[in-house]
């Protein structure tokens, strides 16, 4: 069945950043029909992660683009497909995933990789296959993507390689949430650290990613997992995912925090989990992980430039390894279906992230909110 | 049956380091009887490793003291044991491994790790247990001891902790090679990496215990192993045991290494090990190893207060693992018999290591061989 917009350039709401860190402006814009191996989607809501805002913030000049449309969390339907696409159909319910995965290059291939070698991770202005926008304004003037998704629109243009099929009786608000943070943090457990049953985590940081940490530590059947944060109220929260002890920096007196976590733990955590972004955390983290076999997972994205610094002495001596972790080491085909069943199967909390919804005219209030630290996640409602 | 010296101070040979950097001084000892859980060994030989050189050299202060026996690599015969000492028996040959092995703590019960937390490693000047030295010259005044085994002397004492028990029929002047360098490489490749079969390996920096990772890698099965050295005759000794590439850095042009490396391989090693002991190679290690997967093992000790640096982005969006290798991850009371039955098995190459022999009374020649570069292993006899 061909829809009446398909091959047809489609005229929407979008909300575009103009200038950087200025609100958005809910503008019409055009989105041109998708080419081969490209995939036109009608989003039914978007959540709006802290990647967004860093790069909303960020002054001209690359990797900061401006006009561009942000957002890469969400979920939306097929409107119509470029030649060349099987892989889904008009009508599919689709979650976008920043990451690529071809499914035909060495990595995609391997289980040990989740870095799409055909198509590398960029927080690319273009779309990944012909490094070209779908985007225009009302003057014709080209509009730039984000990260190979930009869910801030009524339509959007993904590729294939960006694009997981899922069951229409998914609820959008909650499907939405694995397309990075969530994902990303469940993963670093799951995936990168590999955290075993009976084990003990640190997390520094317990924004949305952290959480997630925590969430899947508790998947994975870790029996301690410590949050580290400055907010106190973080405690709370973090319990319902998990949490079984709390540290807030600032009132450990003069002792660091890796020495109160190797007191509680009996001699530092197995897996520690720098979720702030902070490259100086990562040494703290590594310091508070166990000798002989801790991993320390960097998840937190600092500046472009930031710079890890560890003596030679005690990575040489004390058995720890040092790991990152982009979108938690998941092969998105692979592993996101697979959380997303947990959620259906009630394993994997999802509703909890969700504190705040808007309606999509009101999208700048999910960023004021981020700002102030008051949500985890708001989801985004391009029509309710 | 009780030996006449059992129980009594033996006056022997040693090789004392008197002062920082200079020629080792051969005088008359007094060995005092091994306490509760040590052993008194007669020493039949000894082989000289790239650490004992950096701590004759030392200046005055910790870690460096003097007058010091040192060596910590050897082969001897148990002379008389301490009380509650069952492991071993007068007569027993033994070789002594600098890291100890209580085989009672948490760390010494899991096969993760290899960091003993009853006895950790330390470059001490004393016996583990009780922090004294068994040592005295003929005035009275104490030896020090070196990484609890002090192996340039005719009679020493070591802890049961460091102690494992091997055939008679064992060559002792190839089970010595096992007592640091050799197992280290071999086991950075084989524990601490984990290298696979088929994969590509490339290594920093072809002492013996570079030579050794290639022997370890050419076990695990790799089949690319990359030699790295600004010494071409290196290229001839590495093939011996498994090196199917050489790069000179001095040959790279403008070109980094790691730059070569990507190139010969595809995208990266797999496994990337550092065996030189300077902070600003791991980096170029690191830039070596395969996105995605890519293992970079710190195997060479730099000076103190050496820092490694590496950017926090390349570690979050590279997929790649940073880990240090300490005695190559092996445990010793599991893992050195396993080399030794791999040698004696004709699979582990252990002859073309020794390239030199010398007499006891001229110890000071192994050294001057070690600092010229003309010698991988050379094998002090202590009586032949």
């Amino acid at each position: 069945m061909e829809s009446e917009t398909q091959g047809h350039p489609i005229t929407c709401k979008a909300a575009v950043a103009r200038r950087p860190g200025e609100p958005l402006v809910i503008e019409d814009i055009v989105v041109a029909p998708p080419n081969p191996r490209e995939v036109r989607i009608r989003v039914i809501c978007a959540s709006l992660c802290g990647s967004d805002a860093t790069f909303l913030k960020l002054q001209g000049g690359p990797p900061g683009y401006f006009p561009r449309i942000l957002g890469h969390e969400g979920v939306g339907i097929v409107e119509s497909v470029g030649k060349d696409v099987a892989e889904v159909t008009k009508g599919d319910v689709v979650i976008p995933i920043f990451l690529p995965d071809c499914g035909e290059c060495t990595d995609c291939k391997s289980t040990k990789s989740n870095r799409c070698t055909n198509f590398p991770f960029r927080v690319s202005p273009w779309m990944p296959r012909d490094g070209t926008s779908r985007f225009t304004d009302l003057n014709g003037d080209i509009i730039y993507h984000f990260m190979f998704i930009s869910s801030f629109s009524e339509y959007t243009v993904v590729d294939v390689a960006n694009l997981i099929k899922i069951g229409p009786e998914t609820p959008p608000d909650r499907a939405c949430l694995l397309g990075c943070g969530v994902s990303t943090g469940v993963g670093a457990a799951w995936r990168t650290a590999n955290v075993e049953p009976g084990s003990s985590v640190a997390i520094f940081g317990l924004g949305s990613v952290g959480i997630a940490v925590a969430e899947g530590a508790r998947l994975c059947g870790a029996t301690r997992i410590i949050g580290v944060d400055v907010n106190p109220e973080k405690y709370e929260i973090g319990k319902k995912f998990g949490l079984t002890d709390f540290i807030n920096p600032k009132e450990c007196g003069n002792k660091p925090v890796s020495q109160v976590i190797i007191e509680k733990t009996g001699g530092g955590a197995d897996y520690c989990f720098e979720c702030v972004g902070m490259a100086s955390l990562v040494h703290e983290a590594f310091a508070s992980c166990r000798m002989g076999w801790g991993k320390t997972i960097v998840v937190g994205v600092d500046k472009p430039g930031a710079m890890l610094s560890l003596s030679s002495y005690e990575v040489l001596h004390d058995g720890k390894t040092l790991m990152g972790s982009l979108f938690g080491g998941l092969k998105p085909k692979t592993h996101v279906p697979i959380l997303l069943k947990k959620y259906m199967d009630k394993e994997l909390h999802l509703d909890g992230f969700v504190t705040h919804e808007v309606e999509f005219k009101d999208i700048n209030k999910a960023f004021d909110l981020l700002y102030k630290g008051e949500s985890l996640r708001c989801v985004i409602w391009m029509h309710r």
